[in-house]
């Protein structure tokens, strides 16, 4: 079994043999090349992001969205800066002079973890998301300036106006982010505000959202500042990897002990992750993707 | 000794005989009549207002303060209920549906315990003064909630018009309240906002401010309510009862054991007390104020 | 379809044509002439006090709970002052001067945002449940002046005599209050003490309870203030406008999208809200209250 | 210069050369053997204990009062233990159970440092004081479980009674502690309670405070527990170390570099920490004590 | 129906007649002549110790574990005090001085609440435990003076190294807790640090527990203090009396008004708590213990 | 008058007049041609960074030092990035991964402010001072993942290997910064630790600061990162032009209104601003930098 943090290269997946198992992250949709090297290598991947936890969450994931999360908020600390092209404020202001005002969409994970990290920076604090017990729950831990909105058009571009910093922390598993806010709202934002867009990978909230790098992060659009690095926790490797390998380990060891087989067997979640199997497409998303044919994972006794 | 906490009614002052120690409340340059009364009787006024403490505050004033400045965010959120004529808000919003602006004039003790009480209401809360040193220390102390502001006529004009409720914090010892809020910003702001003006005894700090009772609180101008009970405390008898006392007790103490020529000797805030002294007046603000003639209060060994 | 917060009144009764979708509070069980005159219109009854979400909680009851949890405090607050007839104290205290007890009887939605509020007001604060788990949770989450204690006759009882505030925050969906405070404790508890009893619409949990309104809220059993206005929530209109339709819009959306039969046939909670369906009874609670025949609601592919 | 934590002891005395500083813990008046014993020695016995600051304060007591107020919580949770002849009850309580009360007597250094732990422990905690300002300050940093209470007989009676912890922290620096509670205050505590008065080698401001030992802590009057241990800090030496080091050594080094007539000379508070000087008594209190001459002290350039 | 907090003992159970309801903690598999005799004496046993609720956990243990993790901080405070053997030290240092550093293992009941003690000490408190959406929620609703790490050999071993207390708090029903301290790593503790092992009656989760009492609450092995009393809520006999009964009373109600079969019948979870029914054994565990026989109870309707 | 931010360029002293007010920042101690060309101006130079408030303390650096403070920490946050040559890891770590430790070098106003911002995002910090009340204060207000340390040689060592970001914050007026962190304790430190060190006008606290700018900001030395901006406040321009503007501008009203010499007669504070006056030399510290003639300002009155 070979466990590792970024999908196999190239010349690593020419020495794959058949039937050796590849815990990783794969994002095979996105990448038909690679599909079809892994299909054609006979081995078996188990793609770290459709592994799901009993609540149908993606355990494989979220370490990832917390780093991405309280990343957001200090990068837009940062990019707010006028040697940064920002607005040339501080997130918390000093005594005496107003902080930041920050807007986070979605209150998932990403969003409660910027929330939070902007909060602690002093800045005055918005959260928007649509579903009220998790309002309730924010509401309860949140630091006193973080407040709840509900999202809803209006407030949305209500609250981007008023806005320095915006992070966009809409992640729905599999699907395309959601655009909420559309290029005609920038024309309302203040000249050199910020937006860090978490869910680049998903396409992003803000219509203008583009993928970005760590070595070039930014790009002003209608005189508003995008941050949209598609890789944000690879910039503190060694927090992200300690938080993904306190949650893959459970799982590592299982597949040790047990065989891919009997662990996927007792574990339905963990079966959600076989992705290919032995020149077999077993995952939905990979074969609707590239129209390949859907078979079943072969688990063990089944 | 009379020790009480309102000035002396008619009818007491008849019965007050020459020489007699009279502790209390006098706020004698608002009022000839009681003057002209008290240096007839021969008694020695010594007023609560003007007792200095060796920092050179009102140790006597402070507490009913608190009391005031507590009262006020209390009052502002019952006043902008919709049955109470005000914009039917609740203060501190609800999980989903963003809390109420409060902006606070004065970061003294008034404004300090109402920022505090609206702050715990769940409010938003900016709280105004141009002491930079009291800035930080609020900043240390307040909860996240309450973000400093430094006082300027630009400042107080942009958060008035989007404050829901402002309060007037702006209390000089024994001078008028500068006018920080004139009528013409009324017209910004939005309607049914509450303005709730603590320093209301001393002219208050807007434009629009008069005095009004428990029993008829409020009015109207320009579609913004105003609060402007001039004797907030006495409408929490039994904690403001408590809180004055626990500051006058000492003072009591001292007259009492060593007789006020020997105690204000000893303790030249308390001489500073001594407003009119067997016929003679004795405090500059008395004199000034009715055009009388200014003596040296007699202490004992002097 | 009709979207409306209040039921419908006599007038609009008349004009609403067979078939036609109402979705608003209804509230039946406590009015035989409207539940009549629904029936003969012919209309369907969707009613928000019946809608179930997933976890059998009542989604759109539950904003209106949180604005009256949290009003219940600040109008506890305020008939404590002396004018009001209250004791005359201050529900914070002041440095030196120690703070209100407040009683909160249920530690549900309604208990938990009274509880928050009367401690940022500073008063000490008990909330009482029967519920560890949820004891346990408020324990994590609410300032270190609330204390949780478990409710049974013994302590309900000695908190009551000591408080200078009662909240009644227990509400049973569906279900009249069970009586927690019998008119004997009232004799004990302090002269000017209050009692906000929320769940007065469902009878309260105090035997003295009575229903009242804004305009005339509060009477006297005992020495002992009573508030027992029905619909707090109206006095802070804008405020629970906009926590009712984020609650609601997310159903009406759908309503309005699929239509009302294959809206309820995808959501069984929303099947629920179904409490008449041209001239047919569907709600067993409505069918209860009046001797009514209850019929099954017709769904799209029932 | 012989730097110490405590007073020579007799074989150290003996090898004291006249002419050696020692600077560390004297308490002379307390122990008139010790007194005349470095007044024979010749030597220069500088005392922690009157070592004064710019404010008036006692820099160098100040550290162990610290270490002092923060263990009397902690002791006092420990013998609320059945075992320990404690009443049975946990300070902090438990979700359901109401926390333990602690009356804090004092808001000083002491009373500041056991309020906060007991506070952190989850008790209900009041503190008390009759200096306002420090009530003020107290009541902005103190946490929200904490409300002080001004001190006077009918509070201390009255909180005493409902108290499960007292804590006696009112220290006046070189005077006996004055008994605030007398011993006929006991017969209306709850059995088992217990007294931790930190003041015990001033006297104690509880009447039947009397001094004991880490071997042997506790005595039992009327059913209150009492505990007397003299030398708290000495419990925990390595904190205690630590926090007296670093308020000496800034004094250490100033008189190894300078000498210390030249050092008193410079700083009039080290001056004051001259007790004894080369078999001259130079500070009024142990003057007084064992009514001794009273010599002023020679420093340099005097 | 009996209803007690410890087993019955010798003498009563003498006394118990057959069919006899007997509600109380049995712990049923550490003692074979318990076991012998209530089968023999035919009353129905119903152990607190395996009721379940419906999320699967143990109401009736959940209370003793709160308070057993609040008493473990303060018991590791009270024996790092010197003259108890322990490093000398003070758990929260004061200003200047480090705290100690404590690591709690086991983020479950007894670890929340073991954490929650120490951080309000003021210690620097990491908590382990490997369940990624427990952590999530213990950092929301945590003091910041606590962090989270993900428990793995390596983790423990560091944090094991530079702790001044450990707590163990891994207790897994029904189960020995792991052995996640080997006694090899107590040679890389610091002399005189503490081991407090709640979880000592399921043997530990370091090798060298063993169990001790009030009386004798302590041992020292390779100059590590260990705390291993089995009965920690006994020293806090009033709190954990009404801890218990508001967690049993509810359940005592319902066997006293149905019967326990009807009540039983009614209550899967209750079910699980009956161990012995008139002669036959129905608990799982207890007949695997002695090797006796399982029966199925007999409940009513069944 | 002319009131400005930075010093006059070459081509501004040219046009200034004899007589003309300047009042802004000058630092001429550290610009020799500055300093001659506004003696032989003519002109009045009121130097921002020598104008002192009646503490002593100088008010209008310290909004400067406010702004420096808080960036300080959200610098080192982002340069502990890898792709900044950083450590690779977050500031605030993620559940179950611990955070960064941070060390704050000095608790003045730098100090704390870096400690406030860096606890916000979730570090580890110790914050180290040699003045015991301001420890003590600072453990009073500072959130509890803010430990309090001794400063002296041993701890600085100690806590800077541990460190992952260290902040030096040693300003003090008028000196060069103590050289706390000397080159030998780089090699102890983590590879890709950040040094921000805040006094590097003034020659920083660490052997190995030198000054940097906004478009070059760090380098590397014995693999620790230093960040050494001379003008941190310059990146967030708008945010320092407020906090400047709120501290000048009641000094420019009464330099305007008085006319500068009676204003400086009035205000020996402000008297001490005056660094030149109309070809004299009339600052110590400017005369002593070069050499020339000190003499006294003339004031009106004087």
């Amino acid at each position: 079994m070979i466990v590792k943090v970024k999908e196999p290269q190239a010349e690593e997946i020419a020495r794959i043999r058949p039937g050796r198992v590849i815990f990783t992250y794969f994002h095979f949709a996105a990448d038909q090349a690679l599909t079809e090297a892994m299909v054609e290598s006979g081995a078996v991947a188990i793609a770290y992001e459709t592994v799901t936890d009993r609540g149908g969450k993606l355990p494989l994931l979220t370490p990832m969205s917390e780093v991405a999360g309280r990343m957001s908020a200090q990068e837009g600390a940062k990019y707010l800066e006028r040697p940064m092209q920002g607005r040339g404020i501080l997130l918390g202001g000093v005594p005496g002079v107003e902080p930041a005002s920050v807007l986070v969409l979605g209150g998932g994970v990403v969003g409660t973890n910027a929330a939070k990290i902007a909060a602690g920076l002093g800045a005055r604090v918005v959260i928007m998301d649509v579903d009220g017990d998790r309002m309730r729950y924010l509401s309860d831990v949140m630091p006193a300036n973080v407040h709840t909105v509900h999202s809803d058009a209006h407030s949305i571009r209500k609250y981007t106006a008023e806005a320095d910093l915006v992070i966009g922390a809409v992640l729905i598993p599999g699907a395309r982010c959601p655009v909420l806010v559309p290029r005609s709202y920038l024309a309302e934002m203040k000249p050199g505000a910020v937006i860090v867009d978490v869910g680049v990978d998903q396409g992003g909230c803000c219509e203008t959202t583009r993928p970005t790098t760590h070595s070039d992060p930014i790009y002003v659009v209608d005189g508003v500042l995008h941050y949209g690095v598609t890789n944000m926790p690879g910039a503190v490797g060694r927090t992200s990897t300690f938080a993904l390998t306190n949650a893959t380990l459970p799982y590592v060891l299982r597949l040790a002990n047990l065989g891919y087989r009997r662990a996927a067997a007792a574990d339905p979640g963990l079966a959600l992750g076989i992705n290919i199997q032995e020149g077999r497409v077993t995952h939905p998303g990979v074969a609707r993707a590239f129209g390949l044919k859907l078979e079943t994972p072969r688990l063990a006794g089944a």
